[in-house]
């Protein structure tokens, strides 16, 4: 009998592998063998404080979100046994106006992955909408498919940004999602992308990504130099958001992707006034998936390259502490079947 | 011969009224005898303070920027002699890149009236590059085509904002240009428009517009229970943007139109990502003289309703003080020939 | 016991009033008491030719899909039994590609009301999926409320072509939905508006709405003086288009919003080309309903206007034939409950 | 003393190299000692046929408009004498409604190099005013720096399909625009570019470029196959441009960039309605040159890889019969000064 391990949260610091019940599909679901989980920093941060803002973790919770797997049960669905999948990991109402207008991703009732009370996918097996569940090709690896997730981060902030031909595209902080940020950037045509960081280990990762100029922050930096008319603001730092929109061309997008410290944070509305210049955020991501699978299997970005760890699942914890471990590797992947 | 009496400002609070040289009009310019010159904050600022900002005014200068009037030498345009025309106070240089793609508004080498060191149109004649001299219909009084330049202000706001059919629109401040967004908002289809102020003699001017509801700020406001899902803040106070923005619904746009105390404020990020909310400011316009001459000459927008008070040239120094006189006054006009 | 008698289309020119089952909700579902139902141009034409292109009624079809009522069991829903609303006709599957990036009028497993083999809303009952039964305030009268679905499809006729403050916007043809797109233009702040066609009822109809000008199309028409930017072409006569399309202006957008006799048309390339031109087509409509509904109620556009004729449902095959019987009659409402 | 030799065609198939007088440069203006001129279509058919559409080659005229080559005269502008500079051909008035909202490929009154009246620049020296004398850098080869001309049209074309990370665009025509139309698209994200043609040579060519699919439209192709959301029609051919907009996805952009052998076309009309296609088209390019020389410059696309032949300014009538001479030459350039 089939056995569905998972990787549960108990509390703070407190992490069980634990045999889940085999999960059993409602309608419109499919059954899934999870192959590769991303650690998602907030799959960390629920790890080591229980909560992320008005997120609390109250009851056991499966971690994992950024998964990829092969389906064993199609139930209705169009897809077959055995077909690899890409699992976006939100499913909307569909109903609400924000799903009605196409931005599923502001769905209030949305079901995501590892945000209480929703179990993650950090497990052997799981149960996924059969229209959330992305086919990808043989040559798109299992980790790869994985990270088709924190990818759609990436190119939905240069979709808020508005990245085109010719853009001129700086990234501050460069972890994961700033590297995802400057490559889907890149993919999109920017005609400069700079990577700006102040962790030695950072800088030296984000060197293997083509950036046309990895930035030292440690430094006096004058991002204006660069004449960015986007910015996709990766490091949540204040003085950073702020060096950052100072910097932008007159009608620059500024777009806030990575989370601050505080619900409140100083902007330069004069410029933002005098430059025309637009500040937005992003929240998740909507109709990223296919767009990103195609980017990742024709090797426009190569998804592999990220990955600097990879461990099985009865490892989840070290996986979960590897940022501490070696702050050299950009993403740790769980190989859940191993 | 004739005179060319103009408003002067020589100092702090030192208005003249001067005979100037009767204006030598360079290529692709036209004389225009100016009939009417709407009084705005601006030129109240550069009579009370001597500056704007980085914008000082070091030698004698007119005043004047919202001038409507009639071609007298048409030169070699397309104008003809006896053509009334609204004056566009901004002549970009056509060649830079902000001209190049149309954004003409942060050309880095516009001319404007009354910025100094140009002068203004508060003036008998004065010389106007013939593109920026747009024809107006006898049917638009010469007040209301002054207005026009104002009313620029309130169309361009509501194209940042991307006000459209069924749009709910939050107008802070209800001055002139608070004022003028709301009608331009109500034209162009929004479904609900609020005016909010605190200054008593605004909120009953503000009656007489045909906002959807007149907000009494003065009391605690819940301004989201409007649903705004646009807010046009043209009150520049910090303590509106932030009660503005936090009011907005997902996906919502904020346009900075009023000028703040200070360069920076505190903007709530955090919604801002977690709504994907838009904040963009205006600086100007571009593009809106013939659409708003358009909406006020079929009297969409009733632009002689705004107009509360009207002195000749010799009271130009009156006039600046109306706001101070009688602040239930929501425009004051120059007649300049008077 | 309760009755639900309905207009049941069996073939061609065979329409019977009959009592139908009572409807049973699914889930998501509510029951809705009809008042009013429109008769639409594709009403008539499934009574007179049994068929619209592919769809065929090859069934006894409930007609009707321009309707409101009050909800009488509310099931599980947000809705309260005595709300009155508009009922959008057709509802999408909410999972498909077109659902989820929120263009839910090309699902392709919409079910639409009085589209073979759905039935219709002629009737005195109906079940509606709660997200679709739009709520509508006192002031919008029964029959403005089934109007708020050709509203729709004027909305979006202008949504498509972006019609804004100060627009030129030619409509050619001005039956019912000529000149819904008409009165949307003008409240979406176009700053002119032609409405034009060749029949005298209607130029006559015409008048009575407030375009800027109605153009008796009999006579040889120069559209071009008229500089228009966009057209909305609601005829679907080939000569039409392709005049109409000639007349833009450089970048200017035309819709096609009526349909043609054939599948293809001629169009002038070369211009399209020169003046980059856009041409596009609107299929249905989508997210309308709560911005026509706040545009109606608040009398921005005056919906009763159009209803040139009530019927009760007994007189139904009257209503279908009002065309011929009367072509001065705008719209007729069937008052399914009289 | 210099001299200034340039490609003057005197009439039909009358091409002669001539000593024309030192171009005196206008204010505003610098003078460019070209260096490498491609040969472009228009160059030939001028040469062949004396005329293109409307425009009639009625005095000699010098051929060329596609050129790069080094300032030697800066006069007043912020350019130094030995800058190397792509040159953009077509100088708009930057004062008519076209160039004041940034569509300056569209102004009526234009100067383009090499359409009648006007010389192009088949030369040794021109005169080029200083804001279309667009700088490169060092990197960027003389031949690529020319053929910034053509790559603007293929981005141009991207621009109006909204081509974004994981568009599918089936180019139709694999001459030179219609590789530089793929490359721009591959460069922009697109996650899928097809190139399809019908001629041997062509196709063979295309297999160099790195279109995902080469598509032999010799035989009976189901472009729908492909599940194009873009179509950048770069044949001209009738039956092509309705094979290609019916191949395309709900919601998906045709762009017209080839020119068709009549000013009107048969076009699926029903599809467009019942799909929302957009149909538009192309004329010349705008805002593009920056662009450009950074996609260029940074290898993103690879515009020396299209010259199959470079010639000698005495032997630009050879030039202007490559196609037939060598129909496996995609692009010749004229070497100026050898």
């Amino acid at each position: 009998m089939a056995t569905n391990l998972a990787a549960v949260l108990h509390g703070i610091g407190d992490l069980r592998i634990e045999d889940r019940p085999m999960p059993t599909p409602g309608p419109d679901e499919v059954v899934v063998r999870i192959e590769s989980v991303g650690i998602c920093g907030s799959d960390v941060h629920y790890y080591e404080h229980g909560r992320i803002g008005d997120h609390v973790v109250r009851a056991p919770m499966v971690l994992g979100h950024e998964s990829s797997g092969v389906v064993v049960e199609p139930g209705d669905s169009a897809l077959r046994a055995g077909q690899r999948v890409a699992v976006e990991p939100g499913v909307p109402c569909g109903r609400c106006d924000q799903c009605r207008r196409g931005s599923y991703n502001l769905c209030p009732n949305v079901a995501f992955f590892a945000t209480p009370p929703i179990d993650g996918s950090l497990a052997h097996f799981v149960a996924v909408n059969a229209a959330f569940a992305h086919p990808v090709p043989d040559g798109l690896s299992d980790d790869a498919a994985a990270l088709i997730e924190p990818l759609s981060v990436g190119l939905w902030a240069n979709r808020r940004a508005g990245t085109g031909l010719g853009s001129r595209v700086l990234v501050t902080g460069a972890g994961p999602i700033g590297v995802l940020c400057a490559l889907a950037a890149r993919a999109a045509g920017a005609g400069w992308v700079g990577l700006a960081d102040v962790h030695p280990d950072r800088l030296a990762a984000a060197e293997r990504f083509d950036a046309d100029e990895v930035i030292d922050a440690r430094n006096d930096v004058d991002y204006a130099a660069f004449r960015p008319d986007i910015l996709l603001e990766c490091s949540g730092a204040p003085p950073v958001v702020t060096a950052g929109v100072r910097a932008l061309q007159p009608l620059g997008h500024a777009v806030l992707v990575g989370m601050g410290p505080t619900a409140e944070q100083n902007l330069p509305v004069s410029l933002i006034q005098n430059r025309e210049l637009t500040v937005t955020g992003t929240f998740r991501y909507a109709h990223t998936y296919p767009d990103a699978i195609g980017l990742a299997s024709s090797r426009r970005i190569d998804l592999d390259a990220l990955v600097g760890a990879r461990l099985p699942l009865k490892d989840a914890e070290a996986a979960l502490k590897m940022g501490h471990t070696d702050p050299s590797v950009l993403k740790t992947v769980v190989r859940v079947q191993d």
